[in-house]
């Protein structure tokens, strides 16, 4: 049970209409009554916005409401109504129970490390000495934390994730199943031999507040100093964050992504899936990276999209492979012209 | 011990000759007795088909066995002779015991979970709330499956694979190290600020019979409704399958592939390594994709092979591949082009 | 503390200056004192080189010390001043402890394991029927090594990675969390049905000394015989080795790259991140690939480099890029010559 203004603050909406009005359920357009919250995502359904028996629904801020004679008596606008919607059914009906609260005797806990209070531990989940682990944080069966790891308040840490020795995590971080946190980077030292000697990694990861690292992807500590990952951003699964590498803030990173060693990422950065970005260079704030883009050297200038292998500017990449999708008959018709250049030249040299 | 027929009806093999002799081992081609099967597979090996002492030999249906004078008592034609031979190997000498049967003492099972006659469950596995394990299913020691999952008969999920809330997985799956089934999606909404809001992820992943899933592979589960995997799929190492993503029956994923959310894979697919597919798409039953494939489009004919990034008609991806390599030349030949027209037209108007 | 040979002799250095001078500490080349060593990398703090006190500086073995009137005490020639600054660091000032000396008395191991002197085993780790551990490795909390398994001395396992049985791993293997080794190969025979049938995968993983896995990687055992990757061969996180590759000595592969079965890899090589090669090649000595190399065929000349997909000779390949990325100007070249040649036959059939 929440008002239309309560659900409006959570969603990050505004409210058009009755914002004191009382909200106890979720339902569709079509099926919703007075009492409940709807959405309207798809433009086909739009006209039920006039018809809907719902007390509110959620719509896009792109929709015209003044098109629209009548209105159901709240609305509220959002800047997706669908990924709104399914926050607030996660809101109104909590998932099913994961994991019990308490710390499960199979737990082993190093007696100098600090629980706070609330935190749940699963079982034969194992944390290292000098640990620190924050309150109302849920560390799931067979995680491992290595010794003087600090976990930060209302973490959730999924089976078989794991954080290395030293690293630091803020609050509310997520790590999926699987997930690495802090496993040595890729150092080594070429001998005259041709043998590789390994560069220890004395280094550490910090993960900031309300960081997610996605199922079996992996950030690696950096050689001396730290690996960064900073507030808000979010990592798909299976994605490669190599030693000493920076990312900004609420920056979001798809899935099969490899970023090598030491590179800055910035601030509100999108990339997509499968993209690789070389090591030692960096990304300028809300660069747009689109899916299997190959980054090769520094982007400087900020919000502007890339993709391509090297990536080149959007628009510019577009008409490359444009371009290289009409290669063979450029190829027919460059060979005409040079037939049709040697005719002229000869019957040029007839006269 | 075997006979004939009933090696040919495991390989879904066609005899030729004595149906009914009675097998009892196997052997190299030029080494195996008249109780022995053997297998021809490599072409050098074709003179051997008249001299062998094998009383059971495997051929490639591809075989023309009229043009053989000479023929062991038994043929049976196989897809793959070498393949067969491997899984006749597997049938007559068993592999290495790999889990102790029955349930080990230290595995975490709640009290409410039912498991299966003759299952077998290892070292410090943890089996969550109302799950359901099937009849002579193997969990391998540090196995997590999370409340309330239903997994099917014959199973086999090895070390630190995992299974979150939930999520139902038919029989005969198999999951190799480290897969993990059930991972959140990567879904946010995003608020003015630039900051993102997790989209709660309420639907599951279901793989239904005979779905083998490899090393480090993922599969998110549902944002709302199901994940699915049909019958028989197979999905390699390290290939991430995204939210409400369904893929259909007897297809094949290669390794290091990602497929993103809500699209529909078809029936028989082939898909290479390190292929990326867009979301919100579908590829049509039994399209094949070469390795490095990028589809960022609807495949809606079916049964035709593509390639390239983004996705050509394969031969049509060759020219274009072929022609790209080309380029540097093309590149002079245009500059040789440009500066004979000029000489033509210099010596039009010096006229 | 360490003479300037001994430290010469653990970083593959050459000693220029007063080799048995002693060292007892490190320190920046600014602020180091004479009993410190540093190391000179950025060509900006060359002028350092004879101001500093310390009593050692690392440098480049590339630097001209003719140039420099004044120079420390002594000076260590090296292939890489950082890295090997960074490996004396962890010589000088061991990292944090990060497992404890004994075996956990959770862990279990079955009684036919043979444990090495001086081997740790963590909380949780499960060791199989007839494994032995050889001295002084270290198994971390939750690792699973299964029956029949060879692993040498001073390996380190670190969480949640896991060796299927009977597989091998010399001495010094070191494993980051997640690597899984000896998971079944990607191997299916198709029946009539379209279905596909599993072949089992009886061969096994071998992993030479000195060999380093790193987080979340595979590499999967062989259909019969021996997946082998070879003495020092380094591999980045989130890499599939599929089954039946042979990788030679030394070899490099950095993150997200795959190589799909039967393949063979030479000795010296250098594999870039996302590399994708095919099954049932070879790849020759001291061949380096960029990183996003497609290779489709072999590669039997030794000590070349490659790039782009499929993989050309690393010039050759710039140039291709170079004349792609001009390709849309190149399409309007070519119109223009077209409508000039109509205009030159035009302006003959006038004649």
């Amino acid at each position: 049970m929440a008002t239309v203004r309560e659900i409006a603050a959570l969603l990050d909406g505004d409210v058009v209409g009755d914002a004191d009005r009382v909200i106890t359920g979720i339902g569709k357009i079509e099926e919703a009554s007075a009492q409940d919250i709807s959405f309207l995502s798809n433009p086909k359904y739009e006209k039920f916005l006039g018809e809907t028996k719902a007390g509110a629904v959620l719509v896009s801020r792109a929709l015209d409401l003044t098109k629209h004679a009548a209105l159901p008596p709240a609305v509220i606008q959002v800047a997706d109504p669908y990924a709104s919607f399914v926050v607030l059914i996660g809101t109104f009906q909590p998932a099913v129970k994961q994991l019990d609260a308490g710390i499960h005797p199979t737990a082993v806990i190093h007696p100098s490390a600090v629980i706070g209070e609330g935190a749940s531990i699963g079982a034969y989940a194992v944390i290292g000495e000098g640990c620190t682990i924050g309150r109302n944080t849920m560390i799931f069966p067979l995680v491992v934390i290595g010794n003087f790891c600090r976990i930060g308040d209302e973490c959730t840490l999924y089976p078989h994730s794991s954080v290395r020795e030293q690293c630091v995590l803020g609050s509310r971080v997520i790590l999926q199943p699987g997930a690495v946190i802090g496993s040595d980077g890729f150092g080594f030292a070429p001998l005259r031999s041709g043998a590789y000697q390994k560069i220890p990694q004395l280094g550490i990861v910090v993960l900031e507040d309300d960081v997610e690292i996605q199922a079996n992807s992996c950030v690696d500590r950096a050689v001396m100093g730290e690996t960064r990952i900073k507030r808000g951003t979010k990592i798909d699964n299976l994605v490669q964050i190599a030693h000493n590498i920076t990312v900004g803030e609420d920056t979001v990173i798809a899935a099969c992504t490899g970023i090598a060693g030491s590179t800055k990422i910035g601030s509100k950065v999108m990339i997509g899936g499968q993209v690789a970005i070389a090591g030692h260079i960096s990304i300028a704030d809300g660069t747009k990276l689109g899916a299997g883009t190959g980054v090769i050297k520094s982007i400087t200038e900020e919000n502007k999209a890339y993709w391509g292998r090297p990536a080149k500017e959007f628009m510019r990449a577009k008409r490359v492979e444009a371009a290289t999708s009409q290669l063979p008959e450029l190829l027919s018709r460059v060979n005409t012209l040079e037939k049709k250049i040697a005719e002229l030249e000869q019957s040029k040299s007839d006269k």
